[in-house]
This record gives structure tokens, C-alpha cells and sequence, in this order.
């Protein structure tokens, strides 16, 4: 087989010009990651099938020296495989467990609620031809009108950022989730996050979130890869009166995240607790 | 250094004299795992200072070639320092990063709720000498009387088991978060299940929850570390009328989950999707 110098990437894009699947996005990051170029095919969610001679509906798609290769599990699996010299994607089989894992979680608390509440966003930033499409699909997908479910969203998005404190906890004392170096599981959760920057007319996490660190690490690599110029930012929103904070301010602070190091680590615990026999 | 046969541990038990913390459960599956065997110090929740002669008032503790390590992280970290040519607890430090995550969200979505839904039983079963203790302390940590706090636990079972979908979909297609072989990500998970078995007067997962499995599988090694007879069952939760399914019975049968293999392996959620228009 020859070196490969590029791969044949179909985007799936909104009218900016951005990425907006999170299945897309991790896979261009994993492509990057393994040090290929991307050879990008345009477009957006109607007409994939005609655009890929009727391989596939659905995005990511890569073409590789003439080989096709669907679904995003599936192209990381064929790139550590095919290419085991270049940077691993899924460097122990405990990764692929946990990125399911983990993905799934983030998938439930965080990129559902999100939907529902930036569905009408979602259909505005498409292209043109996409918006009957979209509008369609999604009020099926999701039980309603765009609009009716996306109303009322400013009363829900500081739970939903409270809700990703186990990934604050998480990346604490550590720069990505693969560790010193990021690996598909940060491409899988950046993914999620990128999406939602491609079509946010209001920011979902606070200026100071913690996890604000991680998210631009990641959007950082390979050139800036994260940092295309058609995305909203993620950052701003606003605690109002009565919002539960959007994110956990006495993190670290004690509990079970704090490491016992003897009596005086944990004595103002057991004062507290006992205070009702002192 | 000579060659450690036995590391001693500190237990912590109820009256059964099955162990109950969490933390103290994974430690000791960590320990076994790295071919050591348990020269168990055993003891309930009170005199904890004085049985380790003021060295923590929390568990667990080991003592290996006469040298103190607290802290269930430290426990991990040292013995992978200490013997890296025995199976490596954390394989990668992106499984320490991601077991981090995974632990703070089931601490949150399940260890949380459960202990809220089973004080009164966890009180229970200490050791007379400690209920005073348990008593009066989770009371001030849970802010409130433990049998008011446990009742009407049966209404909320299942959204607690159904919350835990994520790690049935991470393991679907892996024997272990581990992999093939386990690692602690799945003893600190374990761990929790385990507390909960020390405890439990009513089983908080449906006998077919595909997560017994795993469960069982990991409670299995070591010559059934996770199987000591004062365990209660975790198995049989009834669901009711009105109850939500306490796992997903559809999993696997499409959504993002499924993977993408072509347009035949698509076409009926894009059927669904677009039906108002067909």
C-alpha cells in the first residue's frame, strides 16, 4: 500500500462553513491524529447518498486508497489497525470501553438536554436547502416544534452544566483524557461540545468553567484545528437569581476527591460530622 | 526489598463481616490483582485512629514492608510504582483519567441516590458499636432522619438502575472496562456495587439487567473475592406499574449505538424520520 498523504473526508457543514456533527468532528480530529491531511468533500445533510455514489446516509465517511470506510467506530478501528506505526488512536482496549462508556453518559446528560434546547438554533444555521429537511427529521426525532422546545431554555442550561461536573473531577490533575497526550476519547467528547458551538446563539457554560482549559486544548491542536471561524462561542453564560451554579466552585475543597494524607487532611470532615456530639 | 507475600489492609466491615466502603473494596481487589495476598486487619467504622495507631481515621490503609500508604488513589499509585513488573492497575494514564470520570459520575448518578434510598439498611448493618456513630454522622451528611430519608425507596429504584445505561452500553462488546483483562477501573466501580451487596435489604437491579454480567464476572476473580457470604443479593427488583424500565430493552436495536454499515443498515430510522413527508 502507498504512503497515504491525504484521505477523503465528507464533511457534513452548515451554512458557516463549520462542521457540525459531533461524529464528524471526532473523526477529524482522529484522521489528524494519525497524521494524514484531510482531502475534504463539502456538504450538508441532504444528498449525502448522491455525493458518496450511494454508499452511505449517514456522516463520517472516509475514502482511503480507494477504500471506503463508514461509521466513526468504524474508521478509528480501520486506523490503528491499518496504520498501528502512527500515533494510536485507542492506545489499550480500556479506552475503547470507557470512551462508550463515557460517551454514552455525556450523550444522555448533556448533548440530549442540549438539543432540545438549541433545536431551532440547529435548523437556523443550516444551509438553505437543509431547513425543510432538518425541520422535519428533528421535530419527529425530538416530539414537537423546534421553536415549543427550544423556548424557556435559559431556565435549563446551568443544570446542564452543572450535570458535567464528573468530567471537571475528571480532567483535574490531568491535561486530556488520554492523559500527557490526547487520544479518540477527547476527539469523541470534543466532538460533542464543537457541535454545539457551530450553531449556539447563546453560550451553554460559564466564562470561568473549568473545563474551558481542556475544551481550547483540544480545539487548539493540529493548527487549530477546533478553531474554525464560523463557530459561536461556548462561553458567557450568565448565573442568573435562583440558577443552581454551573459548575461545582468548591471542587477539590473536600469529600471524596480530596486523598486522605492523614488525621489533619480529614479532620474538618469528622468535626462535621460529628458535631452533633461536640 | 524483600518479596511481599502478604500486604497487610485495613478492613472495613459491618456485622456480616463482608467489607463496606467503596474504597476499601476496590483496594482490596487491587491488591489481589497485583498478586499479593490480604493479611486483613479486621473492624468496623469507630476506633479506626486506634487500630492503626493514629495513623488515618479513614480507610483503607495498607502497611507493606513496614511502610504506611493511605488513600485509595495512593494505595493504586504506589503499588504500580512499587511492583511495575506485576499486571499494572492503571494500564495507560488515560484509564486514570477516564476512571476518575467515570467514578464522579457514578458517585453522582447512583451512589448518591442509593444512599439515600438505603441509610437506614446501611445503619442497620454495623456493628452495634458503631450505629451511634452512623447514626448521628450520615444524619448531618444527608441532612436528615435516615428512615425519612429511605422511604419510599420503591418509587425510586428504577430511574436510579435505568440511570445507569451508559456502563451497559460501554460493555456491550467488552468482557471488563479493562478490556479482556480487568484493571481498577472495574475494582472502583465494583466497589460501589459491592458497598451497595453489604447492605441492601431490597435488590436495586431486575434479575435479567444485563449488567450482571460484569458484575458478577469481576465479583468472581481472584477465588470470588466479591462473593463473601454476608453479601445481600442485588438481584430482583419488580418493576411496577408506572415504574420506568430500570434498563433500556431496546438497546442495541438502533440510534447512535448501532453502527453504520451502509444505507440498508440505515433506512429504517430514515423512514421514521421522514415520514411526514412519505
Amino acid at each position: 500500500m502507498a504512503d497515504t498523504k491525504a484521505i477523503t473526508f465528507y464533511d457534513l457543514q452548515v451554512s458557516t462553513g463549520a462542521t457540525i456533527s459531533p461524529f464528524v468532528w471526532a473523526t477529524k480530529f482522529a484522521i489528524r491524529h494519525k497524521g494524514f491531511d484531510l482531502d475534504v468533500v463539502e456538504g450538508g445533510f441532504t444528498g449525502i447518498a448522491e455525493r458518496t455514489g450511494g454508499k452511505t446516509e449517514r456522516l463520517p465517511a472516509i475514502v482511503d486508497n480507494g477504500r471506503w470506510v463508514l461509521d466513526s467506530w468504524g474508521i478509528v478501528e480501520y486506523l490503528d489497525e491499518t496504520y498501528p506505526e502512527r500515533p494510536m488512536l485507542i492506545p489499550h482496549e480500556s479506552v475503547a470501553v470507557m470512551t462508550k462508556t463515557l460517551d454514552a453518559w455525556f450523550w444522555r446528560t448533556a448533548v440530549g438536554p442540549w438539543m432540545r434546547s438549541y433545536c431551532a438554533d440547529y435548523r437556523d444555521v443550516c444551509y438553505e436547502h437543509d431547513k425543510e429537511y432538518i425541520t422535519s427529521s428533528r421535530e419527529v426525532m425530538l416530539g414537537g416544534k423546534l421553536e415549543d422546545l427550544q423556548a424557556g431554555r435559559e431556565d435549563r442550561l446551568a443544570a446542564i452544566s452543572a450535570s458535567l461536573e464528573p468530567l471537571r473531577i475528571g480532567l483535574r490533575e490531568h491535561k486530556f483524557l488520554g492523559g500527557d497526550e490526547p487520544n479518540y476519547a477527547d476527539y469523541r467528547i470534543i466532538g460533542s461540545f464543537l457541535w454545539l458551538a457551530s450553531l449556539a446563539q447563546t453560550p451553554p457554560l460559564a466564562a470561568d468553567d473549568p473545563l474551558r482549559d481542556w475544551i481550547e486544548r483540544v480545539r487548539d491542536l493540529f493548527g487549530g484545528l477546533g478553531q474554525h471561524p464560523g463557530l459561536f462561542t461556548l462561553y458567557g453564560l450568565e448565573q442568573r437569581e435562583g440558577d443552581v451554579d454551573p459548575f461545582n466552585r468548591q471542587a477539590g475543597m473536600g469529600g471524596i476527591h480530596k486523598r486522605n494524607t492523614g488525621p489533619q487532611s480529614t479532620q474538618a470532615e469528622t468535626q462535621f460530622i460529628t458535631k452533633a456530639k461536640s
